[in-house]
């Protein structure tokens, strides 16, 4: 019987004609149906799919999705915020490696508050907080069920900006820095792309560690205002690619040790520079592409100056048993922004404005800061 | 006085005013004089020697050096054979990173035996074979006198042409299989440049711990006669750059694993054939650029397929506080030699006509096996 109910609940999924079915039944049954319903199923929700891969601004609509049967182990957050990360362009897209089955939902990280949950869970009240965790496909809509292990809890006072964005940019920033060379204060790094939100918390994390950072941003109109902001935040020089143009890079670095460790997420001649900078045995890591050119070597780099060359992906990190830390990384972030340590620009972008955002992340309408999309 | 001798003789060098000085002194002095002469200086030496970097056929040339003081602890050793490396021919041309002060003596490896030693040398007797270990320059000379703890006494039943090239090209081959991937049997690695010394020691060393291997030569006249003597050394497969011109190169690999580990030797496209065989997280080793082109990666190779490019110098290895290794990597290699598990084509070469054989190691008369010279 409770079977065919919800059968025919998941039948009707929202719609008015829900409201006509109970009234028809008795007293009992009503009160029945309401509880199964609230306590066993998600609200609908609102979502931004993709039926096919291709342009987002073209192949993505917001529809609206059925509820979802929670089971004792699932929680159903009401979803609060979610960015649009450039990875998030390219799944839609289809040029990421690991293509989400269409159709699918966007998004990838987000923050959302507890709304309901099955019988089992334990440790969770409606109204708290949580982020997926590992991350994962689809959180651009209003309402998410998942098992109560994928989601962690964090503290309520979190600028809800930065608990939505927590997990992707942060993160890699912080896993770069321990994961391939063994850095000590005053120890120096070297970055192009500095201006990406990786960027910026890698001069913000480095700088908390006594690190010091070489910053490469490309050349632009306000390039002198950009290297301000990134001064501030902790970068020690930050040259355009042209300033880099020079016999020997490294009478640049001025009391700078050499770096041993680089992040290149630029590549073409930009990944090239920060080979430059680079010490005797030093590493560079790749963790992004955005001139769309390959990196190229000189022989001698490999066997003279003994470098190595490595690339970082946040999603496979994550998939890689590593919940436990991964959640202890997300803390220590979160408390840093708490403390005003670490800081990047966002905007804030109503859902019924999707397209919009959409649009701005795309750069269609200029230089933009990264968009969260607030539910 | 004896310094004054000793000076004298200096002086004269392997003159013949040697012989008449010695007679007109008293027979004491005279019989002392001998004695200090065979117990404490070297024979005089002939040398292959630059004055300036430049083209090696134009810039070295046979000279007679003095005698040299044989301190307590000192060997001196007449050299039997040394090869014409690349990397000797680099180090002429003043193109190698660690350029030998001018004048220099040619020459970076070789066996010799111990032809007289200091009062304080112990568990060597004339007649012993000793390598320089590690590798040092100037063995292209009859006479080398070095201390005791820089010869490596091995077994006098290894070919002279194996003793004299052991330290260079084998033990690059062994090094790269141990020091970058743990490799287990059934496991492969992938090389270019498989025809060289150190692609037929890769092959054989691979094969002796059952390692597959899978090998890239460059298109020639008589390939298959190539691919045929590397098959019988133990290669698995061998194809030529133009036969991987296909859209999925590991569909060439049949029943062998997808690679954890590639070497590269070449540069350009054929080192870009090497990553196209390793599988996800695999590493690339350079050590060598015959090609002279660079290195050109994409960057998903790096953050999707997770693959790390790393270099080896066998030089710094050496000069790192591996003495103790390497001797006993010297004896394994030696060893496999003598059991006839490891060979490789070489053609000795008298060296009153050093000249012709450098020509032949210079590539100028065609396609020549390594160039031994024989003292």
């Amino acid at each position: 019987m409770a079977t065919v109910r919800l059968a025919a609940i998941k039948a009707l999924n929202g719609s008015s004609r829900l409201r006509n079915l109970s009234c028809s039944l008795n007293h009992r049954c009503k009160a029945l149906s309401i509880r199964a319903f609230s306590a066993a199923m998600s609200p609908p929700s609102k979502a931004v799919v993709y039926d096919l891969h291709g342009p987002p601004d073209t192949v993505t609509r917001i529809i609206e999705r059925p509820p979802v049967e929670l089971k004792e182990n699932d929680v159903c957050v009401k979803m609060l915020a979610a960015p649009i990360n450039p990875s998030d362009i390219n799944r839609i897209e289809g040029v990421y490696p690991v293509r989400p089955q269409v159709p699918a939902v966007g998004g990838y990280e987000g923050v959302g508050e507890v709304y309901s949950m099955g019988s089992s869970v334990k440790g969770l009240s409606p109204g708290d907080w949580v982020i997926p965790l590992p991350t994962s496909s689809g959180t651009w809509q209003t309402y998410i069920v998942k098992e109560q292990s994928a989601w962690h809890k964090i503290n309520k006072d979190t600028p809800l900006e930065y608990a939505a964005t927590v997990t992707v940019n942060p993160l890699t920033a912080l896993r770069m820095l321990e994961d391939f060379v063994n850095l000590n204060s005053g120890d120096a790094i070297v970055q192009n792309g500095a201006t990406s939100i990786v960027g910026q918390c890698i001069i913000q994390l480095a700088r908390i560690r006594g690190i010091h950072s070489v910053n490469i941003i490309r050349d632009r109109a306000g390039s002198d205002e950009v290297k301000e902001k990134l001064k501030k935040l902790g970068a020690d020089v930050v040259y355009t690619e042209s300033q880099l143009e020079v016999k020997n890079v490294k009478g640049l670095l001025a009391n700078i040790p050499e770096p041993a460790l680089g992040f290149n997420c630029v590549g073409g001649n930009s990944a090239s520079l920060v080979l430059k900078f680079l010490r005797q045995g030093g590493t560079m890591v790749t963790y992004g592409g955005m001139a769309k050119k390959p990196i190229t070597v000189s022989t001698s780099s490999f066997i003279f100056k003994d470098l190595s060359l490595r690339g970082f992906w946040l999603q496979k990190w994550m998939n890689s048993d590593k919940a436990e830390e991964c959640r202890s990384m997300v803390d220590y972030l979160l408390d840093l922004v708490r403390e005003g340590k670490l800081k990047y620009e966002m905007e804030l972008s109503p859902f019924n404005e999707f397209h919009t955002a959409l649009d701005k992340a795309l750069g269609k309408l200029g230089s933009q800061p990264k968009q969260i999309i607030q539910f």
